[in-house]
């Protein structure tokens, strides 16, 4: 039994058989074969040499041509590498005699050889690794270019482990089959984290450095409560693990049963149920947890398929769909919210060495107009299916507000001369996650239709935290004090100027915090679907005078961990049945 | 005539003639050489292939010998490339017929044999280019190893431009020829900035690309208050600047002059004036500008000379220095503040995607506490010369203060245990520069005897702006209302709790913003010493009754754009000989 402490980023608890994903590029775990596939691994070995040498080939022939032989020669001497007879030895010995895979052979071997040129003295020596390193990439290619697992191909339910997962990895999970994840890098806040919560299946990220000693098909159990990931559990230790699958399972059942009640707390106040989604068939989670509408739409995911641009076409589809889903119900749609470095079709920008602190989100929009242009005319297109209010991220000036809101005039201008329907009335808001917003909140209120707290990036900056970067994730805290008032001055700027204000960060969709935000104001939260149950649970337990109470003795506390344990205590008097 | 426009960071004209620092690794800038060059030029491009081939050589033969000839094959065709018969012509005859420099012929054919193999398909041969790019560096390195400019060896005066300016190059700047500096890169807070501003001469960072153009020895002009190099400058512009300079230096008489006045307002109010400095020999600066202290000592500069960690005899001799300097003047030492990133002898953090936001200063410090530790018992030793004061960056918690606390107290009552002088009621104080500190001022003055506000960083987090990212460096700054909120809650909170309060970012080294921040009741200032006279002249001119009212008024403006013109005009008021 192995047990791993990494980051816990979407509860529940899954047991199961372990895939890994090998991603090309990243280690190779040591993976063993059985005795009768030994003779049809050599010959893959083989065939990709050969395959190999004959790229290699072709790209001599080329260079030749172009700038004469002397320069060719780099090839000759990759191609003089991959066929060194001392090297195929030496791999098909660890295949037929340690059953060794082949990708982990390559890997062991040709890493071996790259240190002898690391060790020696001289930079310009310990480059020439990076041919090594060439030379086992183009071999790993081919071999596992064959082979890749493949996330959408997966049809028996199975626990993935990772280095990391991307995007279009993420996106091609079916949830059916893929019960939780365990990544090795990564933070709260990280994609990965982002889109568990999403399917609501446990995760846990940031484990370490931990693939190397899994060969897949183990039994793995990830806990997403206590972020534990534990390989070859003990018998004690999977019976005390399986009791508690069956205990989630029957509280499952119990909060579905809340879809169709209000959220109302116990002094008839009503609390506005959002779903945060990242993609448009995401809705149907909504629709399944009863949601109220959508508190939040992230539309990053159009501009990372494909590598370029999305088109106002593509754009108004996604949009389109998930307002017919959602019939009459709210959906906040968010502008762009993504880093130059992230998109394809931008210029990377030069010596940008701290992207959340650089040109991001709606900073970015505004440098490229004719990009935001073109999500906005789509998402006025989309109004006309719908009650859809477009909110604007990262907005920390008065300034860049009005620049945003202009260009979203001059589109709905053009869209009135081109005789294009859309909901004249459209609501604006923006995301409150920048320090600079909150203390500006007096101005912003005149200027906007409502707000939307986000309360990820506003920990981050509020503490200088990034969440991902593991040195300082122990930082990174909704509890923080600095952060809680943050939220308490944002609620009542908005309530005093009269404009609605919800929440949209992980932090609202956590039941500890729920009377916390009651008390200090909040009567709108947007979370990820399967967070609505639980939440929606606290709310119709309490008072808003209870909550109140809670939110002043918070208040007056002194650190995240004093809050979290307050909180923890107020939580388990409330619902006794179900610790935290 | 070429006007370049840049980044301000350090006020003042300077004009004289261009020396252009050319940095190993980055584009070559264009130069000539006279006819009788010539020949040499083209015996040390000579000598710099026979050399480099020699190397390769060796590298050939020590590889061969640990992992055989095909493994040191690459080498062969390094060799092979660089005895290119063909190459060498082309190099050759760039030079002799358009008499390039060989720097500048390498850099100039061995890019354009990179672009055909990046111009090919498949990446793996595009990877290839790196190899072209090695002979590249290879041959520059040998190349400028054997002319690279010193700036230590400077002996006339001349205008400094480069890429950017790394801290160990301005380290051995000599301020009596050096007298401006302008690089392509960097921006406000820069350590360029910083430096230029410490030695008070003229800089513009951020330029952008434009060495390729220059080739040394022009006439420049740089103007730190317009953020402008002019390259060649025509009569008339020469003319008007010349003028701008004359009159700079008699307005200098005339600050010098107030050097031994005190800084009280109209109304009798003193205001203390500190002096920032980053280098022990800085102390001058400030007694030559009738500083009353140091406010801010930034210990850096011993992390990060020498490739290993200071020892704490070495720590200890650059602080008794600046405390046996200063005399009875309060000394402010702040330890260390820099990233993990920085420091040569520690292990760089994996996947640090945003330093600014990961393990640095404080928390840096509390990972490494024997680091830590080092620093603290060499400050506490020199506290015996006078009155030193430590304060710690970056904090964002309670319990991260607590912590630091703790290690010091720790150190403290080690020298205890050893018989070791030290001051015991030397003072404790923190910086206020991140927005979480702020919000947590009411807790903090309970635990510090005195704060210092770091506007540099406080900008930063509050509008999440990375102040040396060019493309939003346009959204940072010390006028944004929402900036000014901040230095006023943190301002009152610490006259609230009877605690002293001073400010060091780069914001009270600038007149424009003095009433304003002496109206938010801030009565120390620290800036770097080359500031101090103006803001004192600002000091003696206005009563605090006026700052008052120039902050109420400034409290109500909505944007940074708002805020400079209407200090501007207040100035401008007070002092209408001296338009800003």
């Amino acid at each position: 039994m192995q047990r791993l402490q990494g980051i816990a980023v979407s509860p529940g608890v899954a047991i199961g058989e372990a895939i890994v994903l090998d991603n090309e590029g990243f280690r190779i775990p040591r993976r063993f074969l059985t005795r009768h596939a030994v003779r049809n691994e050599i010959k893959r070995l083989e065939a990709a040499i050969n395959e190999s040498t004959a790229e290699v080939e072709r790209s001599r022939v080329r260079i030749a041509a172009e700038l004469g032989d002397d320069y060719a020669s780099i090839f000759s001497a990759h191609a003089q590498m991959l066929n060194d007879p001392r090297l195929r030895e030496e791999l098909e010995e660890l295949i037929r005699e340690r059953h060794y895979s082949p990708e982990y052979a390559v890997s062991r071997v040709l890493r071996r050889y790259a240190k002898v040129f690391q060790a020696l003295e001289g930079s310009t020596m310990a480059e020439r690794a990076s041919d090594i390193f060439d030379i086992e990439k183009r071999l790993l290619r081919r071999l596992l270019g064959q082979k890749r697992e493949d996330l959408s191909r997966i049809t028996s339910e199975v626990l993935v482990l990772a280095r990391n997962l991307t995007p279009s990895e993420t996106a091609s999970i079916n949830p059916k089959f893929v019960r939780a994840f365990a990544t090795e890098t990564g933070g709260p806040g990280s994609h990965t984290a982002i889109v568990a919560e999403g399917l609501g299946i446990p995760a846990v990220v940031g484990v370490g450095a931990f693939l190397a000693e899994v060969s897949g098909g183990e039994t793995v159990i990830i806990d997403g409560d206590q972020g534990l990931v534990i390989v070859q559990p003990d018998e004690e230790t999977l019976a005390r693990y399986r009791h508690e699958v069956d205990h989630q399972r029957s509280l499952a059942v119990k909060l579905q049963e809340l879809r169709d009640l209000p959220a109302e707390t116990t002094d008839g106040v009503h609390v506005q149920m959002l779903g945060n989604i990242e993609f448009p068939s995401e809705v149907e989670h909504c629709l399944a947890r009863g949601a109220d509408g959508v508190g939040l739409y992230r539309t990053e995911f159009l501009y990372l398929t494909g590598g370029s641009e999305p088109t106002e076409d593509e754009h108004y589809e996604a949009y389109a769909s998930v307002m017919k889903a959602m019939g009459d119900r709210p959906v906040v749609m968010r502008t762009l919210d993504l880093g130059a470095d992230k998109l394809p079709h931008l210029p990377t920008p030069e010596d940008e060495r701290n992207p959340f602190l650089g040109l991001r989100s709606i900073r970015l929009a505004l440098k490229h107009v004719d990009m935001f242009r073109t999500q906005l005319r789509a998402m006025l297109r989309a109004s006309v299916h719908g009650e859809l209010k477009i909110m604007f991220p990262l907005v920390s000036t008065l300034i860049e507000l009005r620049r945003a809101k202009m260009v979203l005039a001059d589109a709905m201008e053009d869209l009135e001369e081109e005789g294009v329907p859309f909901d004249r009335n459209l609501k604006v808001g923006m995301m409150v996650e920048v320090p600079s917003a909150v203390l500006m909140m007096d101005h912003f209120v005149e200027e906007v239709d409502f707000f939307s707290i986000g309360t990820n990036d506003l920990i981050q900056y509020a503490l200088a935290v990034d969440r991902s970067n593991k040195d300082v994730a122990g930082l990174y805290t909704a509890a923080e004090p600095a952060v809680i008032k943050l939220i308490q001055m944002s609620v009542d700027a908005a309530n005093a100027g009269g404009k609605p204000i919800s929440m949209c960060g992980q932090m609202s969709g956590n039941p500890l915090y729920t009377m916390l935000l009651l008390g200090l104001g909040l009567r709108a939260l947007s979370a990820t679907p399967a967070a609505l149950p639980e939440v929606k649970r606290v709310c119709r337990s309490v008072s808003i005078k209870r909550c109140q109470k809670v939110a002043a003795h918070t208040l007056r506390l002194e650190s995240a961990r004093d809050v979290k344990n307050y909180l923890r205590e107020e939580l388990n008097r409330l619902l006794p049945d179900q610790p935290l």
